[in-house]
């Protein structure tokens, strides 16, 4: 794992930007990158950093940086960020301790602040070119939860304390936060029916869960042994796997979720590294007594003592009616990414393992991360137990599924005493009518 | 649909370069689009024409097309064909029609001939890069084959013939014909045993598959209607879905295949066009009585009428052996492409239904084709029973599933009596070795 804590956490300093110092989301102890744009230039990588983006093209033709992190900066000033994080975890970290460095001291304030532009002008963008999109089901409380649905005395498969399961997603329709979607259309058989019908679904959901941004790939053919995976993993951001449960149930067997998913995945804009989550890294929770230890290729020991990230997450909802009365978002539920049952080392390192070529610029979901207590469940499917109980808004608003006009938003933030909290930014998207069916 | 039978198809006109005449794949009424690269210059966008292949970039420097053909070539220059596909079908078509009758007609020989090179000189790379693969599930007797297997009395899930079933693959690690790839390792459990075990897999499998490429693609959250489907199709393939049956089964429930599949998928080089395969298109086969009709998103008269495509298919496999006693490759099954369940513009309707954008250069895969006839079947787990069954192989050898040198060959052949039969070229896999577990 090689995690480092220096001085890019020490809690004594602050950023000079605007917003930084207290920032809840973007301290200087942060830097998360992303893509932005402005009015009147191309979209083009960034840091965040209180209320404003550090132009990294912009930083890099200063002259204020050398070596590896000038490096990683120029490959920083492309559309896409997948060239910067081909390069690997080297250059990724030397510019994060130089930028940490250039904004907690005033010394080059005059040539750095011109970099500098207010995040309310920019529009935010993908942050790759997502070559390949996977989905995990790591969250085993929601898999015992869903499983339970369907097979109250055996919830959990018995290959999944053994495999960690996933499938492949797809890359086309994965948006930034703050994109709407429509709501898809499909095969669905209402109870009671002989025959499918097709219509807009009448079960959309989301999911909540983490997103991995494949750093440096792999060749086809050679697998990434445990230890080495975490070197590539370029970062984290929120992941909504929006799902139409009703044209799931129709479709996934035996090949599993196709329509009921593909539809649309809302991702956060900033890719929050592994260096700014080193102080939130904690011991993979034990494995209950009886559960199986995991298989040598899946082992390694210090992934086992610092492989869980402790990071608070909450989902909320701002429905069209509290929107028109002023009203702010609910939250539905919160949880944390400790609860997974696999790390995102093991997720990588077994989706490598059998020769599978990954590549920079890749995206990983973790799958849906619910906690133990169903009221920290990460879908309206366990919150309602299928649609069979009503959720209660506050406002005299009641929800199953998602509504026309729904917003729902996905945040976390990770605290721990004696270190600034940081956050990743919102993970923002809207229903907006239906496809035309 | 819009099948056009035209002087194209006229089997009295021949090809003047060499090896066109009577070339059983690539006669002048074919004309396939591929990339090619030679020793001295970089892969760009040709035509195969009996043993040589047309140069698309330098046939537009000549001056001798115009308009839509002109555009269509100049957009074939490149590395990759997906901006030509990108233009649709009407420049497509322009371009089939012009080169047609400069390959036919010897008045511009002396400026078409410096733009050919023999095929023996180049080599072929993948015609596309792949932004989204789906694998679909339409060869009905294939999953009635496999599901006998897992359920006797029951072998078609209820869902099968209202939904095209379909999963997404993984891009990255789409091959084209001519790459080898290596043995997948993962969690198998053999009998007997009562947890995983992590190796090579013992039970590696290929399948028989067309392959569609997609040409204009659609916004994400706009559906494809079925009447525009065949529009947005650019070409065909072979495919091999290489299966490590043994992963499989471990890992498939609930969400499908991953890593039984993702290691490596492999296609043939050239891209036949709609236009090519138009004397081909027959009725798609009657439903049996008591099938349900397509719901109406799926449904199309002319869809009906000529949407299933008669292609004859064949599996070929050179053992080490074979090759060391210089023996020819033995056939293992026969089948045809018009045996599938659902038509191609079917399934391209579906996957955008729901408002999925599809792009183009995406890679759908038709699911393995098998023969009513279990001989005819397209996969080792069919032709073996699950592997209970050894394949003799004329030799003395046998097979259950793959060896390692093992190489399969999938082929196609287009016939219909008053048309010149044309071909796809081979879709060939060399199993080499292990990932190293």
């Amino acid at each position: 794992m090689s995690r480092v804590i220096d001085e890019t956490h020490d809690p004594e300093r602050t950023g000079w930007p605007q917003g930084a110092a207290g920032h809840g989301a973007f301290p200087v102890q942060n830097l998360p990158f992303g893509i932005f744009s402005c009015v009147d230039r191309a979209p083009r990588g960034g840091i965040a950093i209180g209320d404003q983006i550090l132009d990294l093209g912009r930083l890099a033709a200063t002259g204020l940086l050398a070596g590896d992190a000038a490096e990683a900066a120029r490959a920083a000033a492309h559309p896409t960020l997948n060239a910067m994080f081909a390069l690997g975890a080297r250059p990724r970290r030397a510019l994060r301790r130089a930028i940490f460095a250039l904004l907690s001291d005033r010394r080059h304030e005059d040539r750095v602040a011109p970099c500098l532009v207010h995040a309310a002008d920019a529009t935010m963008h993908l942050p790759c070119a997502v070559g390949d999109y996977t989905d995990f089901y790591a969250g085993i409380h929601h898999a015992t939860a869903v499983g339970k649905l369907f097979r109250p005395d055996n919830p959990l498969l018995p290959n999944y304390k053994h495999v960690p399961i996933g499938y492949h997603g797809r890359a086309s329709s994965v948006v930034v936060s703050g994109t709407g979607f429509r709501r898809p259309c499909g095969q669905t058989k209402p109870a009671g029916q002989d025959a499918p019908q097709f219509g807009p679904s009448q079960r959309l959901d989301y999911e909540l869960e983490l997103g991995i941004w494949l750093g440096r790939g792999n060749a086809l053919g050679e697998a990434i042994p445990i230890a080495e995976a975490p070197a590539h993993i370029a970062g984290f951001c929120l992941l909504n796997d929006w799902s139409a449960r009703d044209i799931q149930a129709l479709e996934y067997q035996p090949l599993g979720p196709f329509l009921a998913k593909n539809f649309c995945t809302t991702v956060s804009a900033w890719v929050v590294t592994p260096e700014a989550l080193a102080p939130f890294r904690v011991k993979q929770a034990a494995r209950p007594v009886g559960d199986p230890p995991p298989l040598p290729y899946l082992h390694d020991p210090a992934d086992q003592a610092e492989g869980a990230i402790d990071l608070a997450l909450r989902v909320t909802l701002l429905t069209p009616a509290m929107r028109a009365a002023g009203l702010a978002p609910v939250t539905l539920s919160q949880g944390n990414a400790r609860d997974l049952y696999w790390t995102v080392a093991q997720l990588v390192a077994h989706h490598a393992s059998n020769g599978c070529n990954l590549a920079s610029g890749d995206l990983l979901g973790t799958g849906t991360i619910s906690a133990p207590d169903p009221a920290g469940a990460g879908s309206l499917l366990e919150l309602t137990e299928g649609g069979k109980t009503l959720i209660r808004l506050g406002n005299g608003e009641t929800r199953s599924f998602l509504a026309d006009g729904d917003e729902i938003g996905l945040h976390a933030s990770a605290t721990r005493p004696g270190f600034v909290p940081i956050g990743f930014g919102p993970c923002i998207g809207q229903v907006q009518g239906s496809v035309g069916c």
